[in-house]
């Protein structure tokens, strides 16, 4: 059996470089991003996910480890707001898993990236909460209907080691993992044989 | 203590009627929907929100019983489909929250809906899952946040008995319940002390 070819969005980002890293040797890479990777795409475009599959070609997995969500405070928050989470980090991956399943070998699988928020809500987090928790969802359901043998987890991450610079203030009590540990339930999502679960790395 | 001034939008509909039944004599109704009610009102529409409120004044508990998704199969599903559900049954409830808050007397509710399919998917309905784990996890991240003693709650029906005739084909095996006993939960989030919960009625 060859090495699986495994299509990584977000591959230059913190949880990205550290799956990327992960599958070294493993897997066949194709990294891309929105400004970085050897190919460019905007999740929130369809139309740019679509140029993606038709420049990488069939894969054997998909791995999304992109997504923005709003964070602020609640007595603040606009519909706008809110629509950066639903529009980038759920729909963004949600299309991906959709226009993807289309350009996967039979039997490959798709890994999405929520994160500890969707359980554990922080103060300017509702956001992050009901957009990590729509991407379980997601997950739960699409498992159920995907085709052909094809798979599909989340990785639910709680903040990683390497971003408690940018984010621990946020996290305080919040046990960090690093994103090598994060990682490994990107590995086990692609080489295992279970679908429509949330890998929780806490 | 006068009688609780409880807005009900939504309240033309299979669930929205058995929940005014529910509260009459009990609250003071103020009713509300798209096209029936006291007041017309598109959730989708934050400007119709906001005149909502302008014309309803402070109330001490909303109620949201209205909310589209997107049913079709997994294979053929597109990201404008997809959206319907999180423009419709998912931004439309959490607007009405956010502005809501602001328009709720000290110690109010919010009470919003989603359904059994947040927890059991069926084919055809990955919309609807994700919308409903969306407006649940909304629910449990909002609740920690709001202001003045307010709280928020969902309240989770399996298929309603009266609805059967319509949806009946896709909840095979699923033990329907009555609109009225859906309707108690609703009651129950409105009278009660709890905040952040999912009322399952099945
Ligand atoms: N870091 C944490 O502690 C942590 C913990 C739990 C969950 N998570 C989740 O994990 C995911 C990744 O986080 P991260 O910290 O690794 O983020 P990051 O370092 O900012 O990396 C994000 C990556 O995604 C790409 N990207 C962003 N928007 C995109 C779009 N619209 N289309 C395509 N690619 C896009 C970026 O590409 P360019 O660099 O080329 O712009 C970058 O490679 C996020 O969903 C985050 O919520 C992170
Ligand atoms: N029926 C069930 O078996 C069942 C089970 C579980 C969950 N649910 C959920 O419960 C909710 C209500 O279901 P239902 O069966 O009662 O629906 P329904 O009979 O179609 O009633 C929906 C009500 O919401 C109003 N409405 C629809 N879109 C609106 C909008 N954009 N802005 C303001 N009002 C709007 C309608 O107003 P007009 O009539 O004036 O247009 C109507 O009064 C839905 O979210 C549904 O998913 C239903």
């Amino acid at each position: 059996m060859g090495k699986k070819k495994v299509l990584i969005v977000g591959a230059n980002g913190t949880v990205g470089q550290a799956v990327a890293q992960a599958g070294e040797g493993l897997w066949e890479l194709v990294t891309a991003g929105r400004s970085s990777g050897a190919h460019r795409v905007d999740l929130t475009q369809g139309r740019s996910i679509h140029a993606l599959f038709e420049a990488v070609g069939r894969v054997d997995a998909i791995i999304a480890t992109a997504g923005k969500v709003h964070f602020g405070p609640l007595a603040e928050m606009s519909a706008e707001q809110f629509s950066i989470g639903l529009q980038d980090k759920l729909l963004g991956q949600v299309n991906l898993a959709l226009i993807g399943q289309h350009h996967l070998n039979d039997g490959g699988s798709i890994t999405l990236t929520s994160g500890i928020l969707s359980e554990a809500p922080i103060r300017l987090g509702a956001n992050a909460t009901t957009v990590n928790t729509a991407v379980e969802g997601f997950v739960r359901a699409a498992a159920c209907e995907l085709q052909r043998g094809l798979r599909v987890n989340v990785v639910s991450p709680t903040v990683l080691t390497e971003s408690l610079g940018a984010y621990g203030a946020f996290f305080q009590g919040f046990e960090p993992v690093s994103a090598a540990r994060a990682a490994q339930a990107y590995l086990r999502s692609v080489e295992g044989v279970q679908t429509g679960q949330v890998f929780k790395v806490w």
